[in-house]
């Protein structure tokens, strides 16, 4: 075996912040130098590493793609002047056209000079995607050449279309495939990219490397979890899920070189696959934690109902940012039972949070008094009393507000528009109820296998749930069982099932009605009156974008 | 002149609900009946009109294009069934391709069968426009021939681009080129359709008829004011102004026909132009007129304080749904002047709306003691107290909270999250306070001149601005005077000028430093806890989707 054949990768999966381009350029020298001392030849970064992504209309701001054009030109000058110019440095970042459209761009660096690039040329404009929006695609593939060997380079969604640059690259010939992705985190979406990169190695007939980025950046989680397949389809290496990670491979040319061809694989480790539970669980957890950070806070408030959603909350808090920055308001009813508040105080008490009781009942008296409201407007004036409570925390002390509601109950507008609705993030948003159980046991497993106290109450897992808004209120009063709740939801939200479908499901009639209106009105009214937070950690399924008034009404069967 | 040549075309100016299939079906044989009365021989709707515009993802549900489909056989069936199968009736629509992807579709419905039918080729995604997400592109054009005359059709954004389906009409030849609109209002924009249509009548040699949508949906306002435009260039018939509107034109073929060429009109009125500040004051009226009627609100709540923006508010939703609709909550608090009482009273008793006096002092007092917040915490609260007393109002008795912050104050984050921003619906978010003052003065000019009380009490148009949240508290403590801010933030926010070319545009360097600061802080603020009111009445700028978690601060100067 040449030994000249030899090349050596360095997948650096960094966590970026958008904007942050002294911050970005800092971090791609330091993995750069890394990587250099461990004798890599070519180090490969992230979809828009020097920007960030997604960058979304900071893209048509010329300010700053000047400021990024410029910290790409300080970042190939440091490198050269540190003598590490021989390194290949491949990163991705926004250009400009000639016609003065933005581009999503990787460009690769070499002897202190941008020495070949290539543009995007599929840009996404579904689900989380809003990319062909912003950008215009680009019609050049590239071929690098290194150490004799030919690397062609994709960017993302280049590899999911069919046609395009790997059709292209495919046609004349590679070594290897090295694409550079911004890909978020969905359930199971692992298993989904490691085929899809087995077709492509058999497609281009060559090894492909798929570097992510990793960490939480506004309502979405990059998972990291970059990995390299061979041209026979195994994966030969893995780099690590929720962190950052330098991966090394170094390729080796098969022995009969009469074409491109596949080598083996030296160096590259293989980190083990998170157990579903955990991989959710460090998603929200990731997504909160970055949030804070590069929004530069350091503390949490949230109201403990006793509850399990705000328990699980809680306990993802204490994770991300430490039990001591989170501040708990149990802010009791005359209707919350003593149950409750012994459950709140507990978690308060497992998590180390700071715990602090705020009655209501004074307030709402008040309220009552002055406005005579009655009936669903008290409800919701309970929510928003505490509501006004945790802002009063939040704007005292700097604290995140944590908004405490799950994807079911959001999905069925179960909960107060300005009451337990308000916070800037909405840790479990995207969680159906029965998962927020799963996740809570699991959390407590997990502790107890490491001989740690379990941070949620066993009671707060295990009771009835209640909005605790009046006398013995039950939420079965309002809704189906969550466990077949949630199954209709998934139908409905997720897989977009229309009343036909959803009764050919084998769902009950009077089910798939009650469900279908609690979503459509739901929908609706929060189009009407947004709920607080608008962000979100995960991205397992984009909310559906439904105009407000819409009298297109298929919750109800005709006649 | 040969009479055989003579071609009356319908412009069936509509307002269309989205998702009112049944409704929208209605209208559309009403005004079919009434053109087929009146000897026309096509009769033009809107693009969309049978769905509304624009559906977003209800494009995605098989069930809602199913249902579309529907609708479409049933207007043809029951024309032909009334005897009018002889006309011609061109309509948009929802349509599916062969690959199950969703169309934005004209179709011409003659004898009782759809004859003919067209895609959308070029879809917009930007500004307020998302539809290349949603809608697969259409390849063919469309030539009608009737009575011997060929119609080649265009939907919207297809004659605003240059070459597609425009210029493959131009190479085959027409007559007339009829367009189907669904064109959101923006200042000004009316004369650029006109000089855009006179450039497509050129490049086609034959007359244009520009038929657009009226009325509010959602966040957008159409104003209608659909109009022909020779193949000279000559506007030779425009409809009304945000209104519904039936315009008759006759294409009378010229005497010399040795090609494809442009007839005299007959017919088609010319409806009078309304003036800027009219047309501003009736696109918000007409706006939220709409989104009430939509959304089956009969009344509205909203705070007076006595200031400019809530008075202009409560006089357009007076305008909207009458005075007697209008629910107007005076809520002093200690440091509210006599004078902002008396003007909220004033202004109430002007527009007949409902008054009524809830102090939030004693309120305040309460949470006051029990968490002991001051400074800006404790001013949030003032205004938090006063969301909370609207929403309640507001779940009562079933009406629609208005927030009343102008576009200015917005932009600079002057204004509490779940406070005063509380509201389901915005009418002057998207109006700088120096417009706001401007419209104040029309309404009440427009009311002297037709004899009536005008609605704004003069105090309210002339006193300093004031939040009233402390003792002395001014808005020019804050932020510079409106008329310097506004200009500001229209090059900054509206033309995307940077830190370089607001300097160059001539602002001293502290006012920008300062305006931008406030901006880019807001932005920050808003996507964190997003406000209240997503939905605004107009489109004459989109608002910067920008990331929640940036870096990116050219809000200082360097160094």
């Amino acid at each position: 075996m040449e030994t000249s054949g030899e090349l050596t990768f360095a997948l650096a999966q960094i966590n970026t912040c958008v904007g942050d381009l002294d911050g970005n350029a800092a971090k791609i020298l330091g993995y750069s130098r890394t990587a250099a001392e461990k004798n890599a030849d070519i180090v490969l970064f992230p979809e828009m590493a020097v920007t960030g992504y997604p960058i979304e209309d900071l893209a048509f701001r010329n300010t700053f793609r000047k400021a990024a054009d410029t910290a790409v030109g300080n970042i190939a000058r440091s490198l050269k002047e540190e003598g590490l110019g021989q390194l290949y440095v491949v990163l991705g970042t926004v250009g400009t056209d000639s016609s003065g459209k933005p581009r999503n761009r990787l460009l690769v660096i070499h002897n202190g000079t941008v020495e070949a690039q290539y543009d995007k040329h599929f840009l996404p404009n579904y689900g989380v995607f809003d990319e062909f929006r912003i950008f215009a695609p680009g019609q050049d593939d590239l071929i690098l050449t290194v150490k004799g060997r030919r690397i062609g380079f994709a960017i993302c969604e280049d590899i999911w279309q069919d046609g395009g640059t790997v059709e292209k690259l495919a046609h004349k010939g590679i070594d290897i495939l090295a694409t550079i992705n911004g890909s978020p985190y969905e359930e199971g979406k692992s298993h989904t990219r490691v085929d899809l990169c087995r077709r492509r190695a058999r497609q281009v007939n060559a090894p492909v490397i798929y570097l992510n980025q990793v960490g939480g950046q506004d309502d979405l989680v990059f998972d990291g979890a970059s990995f390299i397949v061979s041209r026979d389809g195994s994966v030969i290496g893995r780099s690590r899920q929720f962190a950052e990670d330098l991966g090394l491979w170094t390729y080796t040319a098969p022995e009969s070189v009469s074409g491109p061809g596949s080598g083996a694989d030296t160096g590259m480790q293989t980190a083990p696959v998170m157990d579903p539970d955990e991989e959710v669980y460090t998603a929200c957890v990731t997504g909160l934690h970055d949030y804070m950070e590069k929004n530069r806070f350091t503390g949490v408030v949230l109201g403990l109902s006793g509850g399990i959603d705000s328990a699980l909350v809680a306990a993802m808090a204490a994770d991300a940012c430490g039990g001591e920055n989170v501040w708990g308001l149990s802010m009791p009813s005359m209707y919350s039972s003593d149950g409750s508040k012994d459950d709140a105080a507990d978690l308060a008490s497992r998590i180390h949070a700071h715990y602090e009781i705020q009655p209501i009942e004074p307030l709402f008296k008040v309220f009552e008094r002055q406005t005579g409201v009655d009936g669903v407007a008290a409800e919701n004036l309970q929510a928003r009393i505490r509501g006004v409570l945790v802002m009063a925390y939040s704007n005292s002390k700097g604290l995140l507000a944590l908004a405490t509601g799950n994807k079911s109950e959001l999905a069925c507008g179960y909960s107060t528009i300005y009451g337990d609705a308000v916070g800037g993030y909405a840790p479990i948003k995207d969680i159906l109820k029965t998962k927020v159980w799963q996740l809570a046991r699991w959390r407590n497993n997990a502790a107890r296998c490491r001989g740690e106290v379990p941070p949620i109450p066993e009671n707060s897992i295990t009771k009835a749930p209640s909005a605790e808004l009046r006398p013995g209120q039950k939420d079965s009063d309002s809704l189906p069982e969550y466990a077949l709740l949630d199954k209709v939801l998934e139908a409905y939200i997720e897989k977009v099932h229309g009343r036909a479908d959803l009764l050919d499901d084998g769902f009950d009639a009077q089910t798939v009605n009650t469900v279908m209106r609690l979503v459509d009105q739901a929908e609706w009214k929060r189009r009407q009156y947004p709920l607080g937070p608008k962000v979100t950690a995960l991205a397992f399924g984009r909310d559906r974008r439904l105009p407000v008034t819409s009298a297109f009404r298929e919750d109800r069967p005709r006649g």
